[in-house]
């Protein structure tokens, strides 16, 4: 599977897009708010800075996009109007890249520009300043941006999507099937299997943080916002149940006769939930940043149902809720490896599955948001 | 009508897609090849550039989008190869910044994009350096960029489009039609509607030169080429024919009953072809430029017939060719103001009135090309 050619959440507004599956992230976008206020303030405090580059890597398509560029701007301009000795001029240009990969669907985006950009002239008025924002497609795993053109960086649900699947993982290459009837690590994965995928991470975030390095200034600072467990424990339910339980649908669909065993048994998602240890390893590894903090929080499967955003059509309980929310995200790489036919159904199996587990066990996801900043 | 939201060139790659229907414009590209080279030199030779940033405005979406940043590296590559006393080092940058309207077909650019940078590393090899591929949607006729950020901008076939249908032709306005039966300037046009688009044409493309004044390097230079006319009386033939056929082609869907002559009379194009004076004016009210060299080409309207692209479908006679082009282009307005049904059809009669013409008389189109340099 060509990961920076597949994968991308779901495109579109329509009922099965993450634009209308996405309120997880959202949930988490907001968790990371009071952390991105205050890394940009210390950006602002200790640079002179007469045009900020901003990227969102993993900015996805839907309302999540936008409303970081806002929560950025509320900041940037509540720091031009108190004299908080902030190092910003009042013509301080903003320069906002929009990432993701090359699929992803940044015609919706877009279209919704015109509206965003009338809105925040209006509720920002003139001091807002210059404003640029474009996108540039690409994997954040390698270069993206010119040298020494960052001052923040974000990203959020994205860091946990490895750039392809661990080739260690590779059942034709082994001669047998490594993780068979599984996906994603599970309590029956055998070592070798936990092995490739922290090596795959390792590797990937260590890509990532020497790209970064060289795109960004000294004291810039990085917002990342990823999956993760709560322990050393790979097999920790809070790690890798949600897709357990998407291997066990696709078993059923074996046992229904509409996929063959082996179709699962050659799929492993290109997914990895570090523990802290693992990125503070990479980190000091790496060198060039400097971990100012890292927090854990725990998110409930079907979150994100207390916010504001209203949609015209009503999730029908916790199990069908999760789904759509996988369904928006991983649609893409199922459906390039067992084919368009079974999603429907695939996923309705799941909601089923993940309904029953949610009635016995309230597993949560575990996201870590780590604040770093790039050494002079 | 919203130009700014609704003009876009077809999208994907259909049989009705500009992607499958822009030989004219590839035609138009490859003629002022040369002309981009030599500017592209020049800048390389007065300025000592670590960055070079490039803009390409209008980039809309197709083979010709790409074809255009290919080029450009071509130049680049010569000049890092040879020792011509070129200021450019071989770390040198390129910053390349794709421009069209928010609702142009970005996606299907950016799915083409990881094929291009294969071919491109392959092709140039590893002096290439770092090229930054980007994309900022939004009018020309405003700020888009940073300031002092570019180096290069190049305009193709996209600056006879106006940000707007000319105020003074609103017909509500003014309690009549002004411009009866027809969609653009034509002979019969009274003397306030050649005066509306010549005043629009004006401000907007004086608007366009202070914008890319903010955004330029001093020394940067621009290639600009744009539909004109060979004189300065504006119903000259070559700069409106195509117009005056397709409202003959709208108005015999009136007498078929089948769109209202309301709707024809209240129409006109967000287009202008201005002569060289009108160019040369407004450049030098402005003032923030040199003008380095305009040329004018002539373009048959059926062009682009003898280049090497392979399509899968073969264009039957001039008439179909030429109606496929318009209809590329000018098919999201139409669409907008008349309704999507009667497309099929109003194209099948403009085609037909377009072999007759050429049957009769061999109209071109003119192309002006312009290359202008901003002062220090």
């Amino acid at each position: 599977m060509e990961v920076m050619q597949i994968l991308h959440m779901n495109n579109g507004v329509g009922e099965t897009s993450y634009a209308q599956n996405s309120k997880v992230q959202r949930k988490i976008i907001s968790i990371a708010k009071p952390i991105i206020h205050v890394a940009i303030q210390e950006i602002l405090r200790s640079n002179n800075i007469e045009s900020m580059g901003i990227a969102d890597l993993g900015c996805s398509s839907g309302p999540n996009t936008l409303l970081l560029i806002s929560e950025i701007m509320d900041v940037v301009l509540r720091a031009k109007s108190c004299n908080l000795g902030l190092q910003l001029s009042a013509t301080t240009e903003l320069r906002v890249f929009l990432n993701d990969l090359f699929s992803n669907d940044f015609n919706t985006i877009f279209m919704s520009l015109p509206a965003f950009y009338k809105k925040l002239k209006q509720e920002k008025g003139p001091e807002l300043g210059s404003v640029f924002i474009s996108a540039t497609p690409g994997s954040f795993y390698g270069r993206l941006f010119p040298a020494r053109s960052l001052h923040f960086v974000h990203s959020s649900s994205s860091l946990h999507w490895l750039s392809q699947v661990p080739p260690g993982l590779d059942s034709k290459a082994a001669g047998k099937a490594l993780n068979k009837g599984k996906i994603y690590i599970s309590k029956t994965s055998p070592q070798c299997v936990l092995d490739a995928y922290a090596l795959q991470f390792h590797n990937d975030f260590s890509l990532f943080l020497k790209s970064r390095a060289e795109e960004m200034v000294g004291g810039g600072r990085m917002v990342l916002s990823l999956m993760g467990r709560p322990s050393y424990d790979p097999t920790t339910p809070a790690s890798c149940y949600q897709w357990e339980l998407l291997a066990h649908a696709l078993m059923t669909l074996v046992s229904e006769g509409l996929i063959a065993e082996e179709k699962v048994d050659s799929f492993n998602a290109p997914y990895y939930a570090p523990c802290e240890e693992e990125l503070s390893l990479a980190l000091k590894n790496e060198g060039s940043f400097l971990m100012d903090s890292l927090e854990a929080f725990e998110i409930d499967w079907d979150d994100g149902g207390d916010q504001e955003l209203h949609h015209t059509f009503d999730m029908v309980g916790s199990g069908q809720k999760v789904a759509k929310t996988i369904r928006a995200v991983v649609e893409s790489m199922l459906e390039s490896h067992f084919g368009k036919d079974i999603m429907d159904h695939l996923f309705q199996c799941y909601a089923e599955l993940v309904s029953n587990h949610l009635s016995k066990s309230r597993t949560k996801y575990i996201n870590l948001v780590l604040v770093i900043i790039k050494k002079d």
